[in-house]
C-alpha cells in the first residue's frame, strides 16, 4: 500500500471532476460560531453526491482501473456502500453491495433505489465482508474498499486540494476518523504543512489505539457515530500516513457529538450526521482550543441521516 | 417609499457586515441538478443567522435608525419575527413580537428563546398587526415591517451584491415572493442587468395579482408556503420596483413546491422550508426553461422548518 502523492491526488481531482460536486467552503469569523479563533472554514462536503465525501474515492477507483463486466462489489452498510452504488450507477456499471443482517431496511432500500444488487449476509459486518470476498472470487468484480485502497484515499485527498485552492493552507484542519481513509488523503495532500487534528468517538478509537499500540489493532466499536466511524481497525494506508506525518487524535464522547450535531442544525441550519459533528464537538466542548490568530478548517463529511433525528 | 439605490444597498452591506453571515454561493453545472442550463448558482441564504435572509433587513434597520428605549416591535408569526428577535438580541435591544392565536406553540417558544416578549393577540395576522400598531403608539418602539420599509428592502438587496461580487451578473435570477421585499431589494441592486424571475405560490399570488390589477390588491393566501409567503398584498416598495424594472411572475402549485423541497433534501442534502423551494420547483417542473448557455442564480431563502417534515 502506498501513500498517494500530491501529483496522484491532483490527477484524481482531474479524473473525477466530471462526476463529483465541488462543494462550498464556507468561511466564517470564529465569533460567528461562538469561538475565539480568527476564522473557521467549513468544507460542506455533506453536500457531496451520495451525501458524503466517499463518492470522491469511489469514482476515482472506478475511473482509474479497468472495470470487469461483473462491475463493482463492496461490503458496507453505510456511506461507502451508498457511494459505490451511486458512482456505479452514474458510470453505468453493475454493482453488488453486501450488508449484514443488522443493517436497516431503510439503508437497503436506499441502496436498491440506486440500482445496486443488495445481498444480506451474516450477523455482523465481518460476515458480510467474508461473503463479499468469496463472491468477488467467483465473479471477478472490482473489489471496492471503504478506506484502504490507494485510489480511495487519493479521492478523499481531492477535498483537501479544493480547500487549499480556494483559501490557502489553514493553520489547523479538523477531520473525523473511522478507518482513516479520509484523514490519510488529507494528510497526504498537505504533507505536514498544517496541523491535522483527527477526531474519533471514544467508543470507536481506531487511530488512538493504533498510536498507543504502535500498529493498527482491533477495537470495540459503538456509539452514535458507529454507522460511519465504526471501522474496527485503522487502515494500513492511514497507518503509513500517520508514521510519516503526525496526526493528533482526540477522543469525543457521544454526548458532545450529539450536542454538536443538534447545535449545527439549530444555529447554522446544517443538517449533518453524527460523524460530521465531531470537529465542532471538539471546538464547542473545548477539547481543542485554537489560538486567536488561527484559521481552522473543518471537514463536514456527511449527511446521510434521518432528518427527524434533528427535531 | 423609495426604491433603495445601489449606493444605499452597498452602505447597508457595510453596516451589517459585523452582524450577518456571508453565505456561500454554490456554483454547479446545470447537469448536476438534472438541468440543461450551463450553471446554477445557489445562494445558500438559508444558512443565514435566524434561518432566513430576513436578518439582513432587520439588522440594517436597527443599525440605520435611532432605537428608542422601548426597543423594536413587529407583528409576525414567521421569519420576520424571528429575524427581528435575533437582531434585537444581538444588538442588546428589547423586542416585542405580536403573533395571532393561530401561530404555533413551537414558533412562540422559539421567539421567547431569542429573548423576545411574545404577545398573542387576535384570530388572524391582521388583528395581531393592529394590536402591534396600537402598542407601538404607546411605547414609541421602533416599528419593524416584514417587507415594506426601505432599510428592510436594502438589507435584502445585500445578498444580490454578494452574488455579483462573487460570480458576476447571472443571466437570470430566481427568487420567491411574499410581500416582495426580497425581490425588490434584489431588483434594485441589479437595475435591469439580469432577468428577474419572481416565483409565487398559486395560492398566494401577490405580485401576479398586482400586475393583473395594475396595483397591489389583497389576495387570499394559503398553501404549503403560506407561513413565509403568505403576505396578503404586495408591498408599496416592491410595487414601485416592479414598475421600474420588469419582474416576471410565475405561479407554482403546492405539489411542485413540496416535491422540490423533498428533492432538495434527497439529492442535494439542502434542508429548506417550502418557500425556499419555489425556484427549483420552477426549474424541475419545467415551468421555467433557461437556455443551454445560461447561468441561473437561485436564492435559497430560508430553512425554518421542522426537519421531520423532510423524512
Ligand atoms: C460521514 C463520514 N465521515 C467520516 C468517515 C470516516 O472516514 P474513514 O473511514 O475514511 O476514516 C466516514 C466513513 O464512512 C463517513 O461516512
Ligand atoms: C423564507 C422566506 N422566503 C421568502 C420570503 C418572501 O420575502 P418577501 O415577503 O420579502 O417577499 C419570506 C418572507 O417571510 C421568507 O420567510
Amino acid at each position: 500500500m502506498q501513500i498517494p502523492t500530491r501529483d496522484e491526488i491532483a490527477a484524481a481531482a482531474a479524473r473525477i471532476a466530471p462526476d463529483v460536486r465541488r462543494t462550498p467552503l464556507w468561511r466564517l469569523p470564529g465569533a460567528a460560531l461562538g469561538l475565539d479563533c480568527a476564522e473557521v472554514w467549513l468544507k460542506l462536503e455533506q453536500l457531496q453526491l451520495s451525501g458524503s465525501f466517499k463518492a470522491r474515492g469511489m469514482f476515482n477507483r472506478l475511473r482509474s482501473l479497468p472495470v470487469p463486466e461483473a462491475g463493482a462489489i463492496v461490503a458496507s452498510g453505510g456511506n461507502a456502500g451508498i457511494a459505490v452504488a451511486a458512482a456505479a450507477r452514474a458510470l453505468g456499471v453493475p454493482c453488488e453491495v453486501f450488508v449484514p443482517e443488522v443493517s436497516s431496511a431503510a439503508k437497503r432500500a436506499a441502496l436498491a433505489a440506486l440500482g445496486a444488487r443488495v445481498v444480506v449476509h451474516g450477523a455482523a459486518y465481518a460476515d458480510a465482508y467474508a461473503a463479499s470476498v468469496e463472491r468477488q472470487r467467483e465473479t471477478g468484480a472490482l473489489a471496492m474498499h471503504a478506506y484502504d485502497q490507494p485510489e480511495v484515499v487519493a479521492g478523499a485527498g481531492t477535498l483537501a486540494a479544493e480547500i487549499e485552492a480556494e483559501a490557502g493552507v489553514p493553520d489547523r484542519l479538523l477531520v473525523s476518523v473511522g478507518g482513516g481513509g479520509l484523514v490519510a488523503g488529507i494528510a497526504a495532500w498537505f504533507e505536514g504543512r498544517t496541523r491535522i487534528e483527527a477526531l474519533e468517538p471514544a467508543r470507536a478509537p481506531t487511530l488512538h489505539a493504533a498510536l498507543a499500540a504502535g500498529e493498527p489493532v482491533d477495537v470495540e466499536v459503538g456509539g452514535v457515530a458507529a454507522d460511519s466511524l465504526g471501522a474496527r481497525r485503522l487502515g494500513t494506508i492511514a497507518w503509513q500516513v500517520a508514521l510519516r506525518h503526525p496526526l493528533v487524535s482526540t477522543l469525543l464522547d457521544d454526548e458532545a457529538i450529539r450536542a454538536a450535531q443538534l447545535r449545527l442544525w439549530r444555529e447554522l441550519r446544517l443538517a449533518v450526521e453524527p460523524a460530521a459533528a465531531l470537529p465542532l464537538a471538539a471546538l464547542w466542548s473545548g477539547a481543542l482550543k485554537p489560538a486567536a490568530h488561527e484559521r481552522v478548517a473543518v471537514v463536514v463529511c456527511g449527511a446521510n441521516l434521518d432528518p427527524a433525528t434533528l427535531a
